[in-house]
């Protein structure tokens, strides 16, 4: 989602003032509670959150949005890092006169545990083991990540946030947020999000992590100091690429290489030889993989070339499988379509 | 698409007659030429074409229906073989009184050069090294297994087919037939196909063949006898499976685990405690990961917990990845939506 490299660059606010160069600051749970009671029960500690800040808190501190992000984020959300020429993930809405804008409002872009961008996660020392905690990390949900973010903005003192935004994975904690601390809440933008992952969704996921661990370099997540699974993660970013984009935005990013593709490559029943055939086309509404606008262009093809076509769209859940599973409404077309066939 | 085990049960048919016992032929070109120019313009040979039959050839040879298969299918469209409990993919629509009524029609189903179901492919012995071809066999297109098609409906004694009809990328090979052998083809069913792969289609093929790439057990193709790169094919048919359902068919058929879910996971703002917070809820319509129906879900959340909640869906060809790119529109409803909540 926003990791950075894999979108596409800002469509505008290019010509905007930025933040210019900001850091990454770290905070440790320091007073009681030095751990955080997880979800699942067990218990995690030390834990140090990654953050960056924005802007300035006003007087009475009622200026303060909070920044959430996207499975593969930061806390790196605007400006610039001296060592990096790219700036931060969501630096075209945040900054002086942006959606976000810095000259009125003290911006916070908290980072979540257990990830690997600076806050605790299955990289960082396991007390009990002095070696990376690795398989060994407990499973964090998405409130045990909100948990952990109520004391970075109580140690910021703020006691109520203007507003928190998020997409994405971001959207989620926006949610959590809601429901779990309303009174430090006064508005929550959850963008491009769900309260509930679909199993397609959890789906995606599933993959990436099987790509990850079919991987040998994944040593049953025994990896640390000997090298990684980089062959599994491209394998894993390639299907989350994909998953970011739609059928239309990669046609437009890849546009050049298909007009490359050779004219004899094309469907062309309008060459002379073609003329003749007849055709039923049959498409099937919910089949995202070969939607039914790829079938809408042979009709017209066909039209195109004066040939006898019909076309049936039958209505289905099925996705692509459908052709295998409608048999009712396929059955019905094509016999008719064989009968005529068969009288004439 | 129509790999046996992957699809779900056929949804009618099973009370109908099934055609019974069948058996896999092979086909291999005995008269000159022996081999067959490929598009890229190598020459490929012997070639073996696996098929089978259904019903009975006319007198006149006029009731031949030629059915092609998808990616991963095979020329065992319908019937049993003794050996299998399952029937042929195709079965719920191939049999007496189904819509290819072999009570009628005389049905062939072709398998494809190029893969591994019996037909010509990289696991075939190299005539030239005596060994399985592996990575050295050719690039084959589907103007090649359609050019290699026609000799066996040749041999079949069959001048014109009545039909050509398939799914997916048997419908690839409809539309090559329609165009190349016009004179030999009445009519065409080509169902859930496309003219030309879009760029999401062509990458998430990519992403099977780079999972398979990744296991080391594919030995840089050269895994004959020694083992099958297992874990890598698992990953590339989870994708697969994914990509041939549909959002909505996956809910259907994992619904027990989704109803087991907790009910303090789902977002639920109307629980006494969040009633006050404002909700700002925006959405993009080509995000297909994240798909609009999920942001309205949140939508109604907000609105049965009476809760303040504006909802905006921004049209976009980004996917989901337009909450990070679509900044206009975004920025317009966040900066109203921000001050309106300043002024307060």
């Amino acid at each position: 989602m926003n990791a950075k490299g894999i979108t596409e660059k800002s469509k505008t606010n290019e010509n905007k003032q930025g933040i210019g160069p900001v850091e990454t600051k770290y905070f440790t749970f320091a007073h009681t509670p030095r751990e955080l009671m997880l979800e699942s029960g067990e218990r995690l500690g030390p834990i140090t959150l990654a953050y960056e800040i924005y802007g300035t808190l006003n007087q009475d501190k009622s200026n303060a949005i909070l920044i959430l992000h996207a499975l593969t984020g930061n806390a790196h959300a605007a400006g610039y890092h001296p060592e990096d020429k790219d700036p931060g993930w969501w630096d075209n809405m945040i900054g002086p006169g942006k959606a976000f804008d810095t000259d009125k409002y003290f911006v916070i872009c908290s980072n979540v545990i257990g990830g690997c961008k600076g806050s605790t996660g299955p990289a960082s020392i396991n007390p009990k083991t002095k070696k990376p905690y690795g398989l060994d990390f407990p499973l964090i949900t998405i409130k045990d990540m909100v948990n952990a973010q109520v004391h970075l903005i109580r140690y910021l003192g703020i006691n109520q946030l203007l507003c928190i935004a998020g997409g994405s994975m971001g959207g989620m904690q926006v949610l959590q947020w809601a429901v779990s601390y309303p009174e430090m809440v006064r508005a929550a933008i959850p963008i491009a999000t769900t309260a509930k992952h679909s199993p397609q969704q959890i789906a995606f996921n599933e993959v990436g992590r099987q790509a990850v661990m079919a991987d040998p370099e994944w040593r049953d997540g025994h990896y640390y100091g000997l090298g990684v699974p980089a062959r599994g993660l491209a394998v894993a970013r390639m299907v989350g690429h994909i998953t970011y984009m739609s059928d239309i935005s990669m046609e437009e990013k890849f546009g050049r290489k298909v007009k490359e593709e050779r004219p004899d490559k094309k469907f062309s029943p309008d060459s002379e030889a073609a003329s003749g055939v007849r055709f039923l086309v049959i498409a099937f509404k919910s089949d995202w993989l070969y939607p039914i606008y790829q079938s809408k262009e042979i009709v017209r093809a066909c039209k195109q070339a004066q040939l006898d076509v019909s076309y049936y769209e039958i209505n289905s859940t099925y996705g692509h499988d459908a052709f295998l599973l409608e048999v009712d409404e396929e059955e019905h077309f094509i016999k008719n379509f064989l009968r005529k066939l068969s009288d004439e």
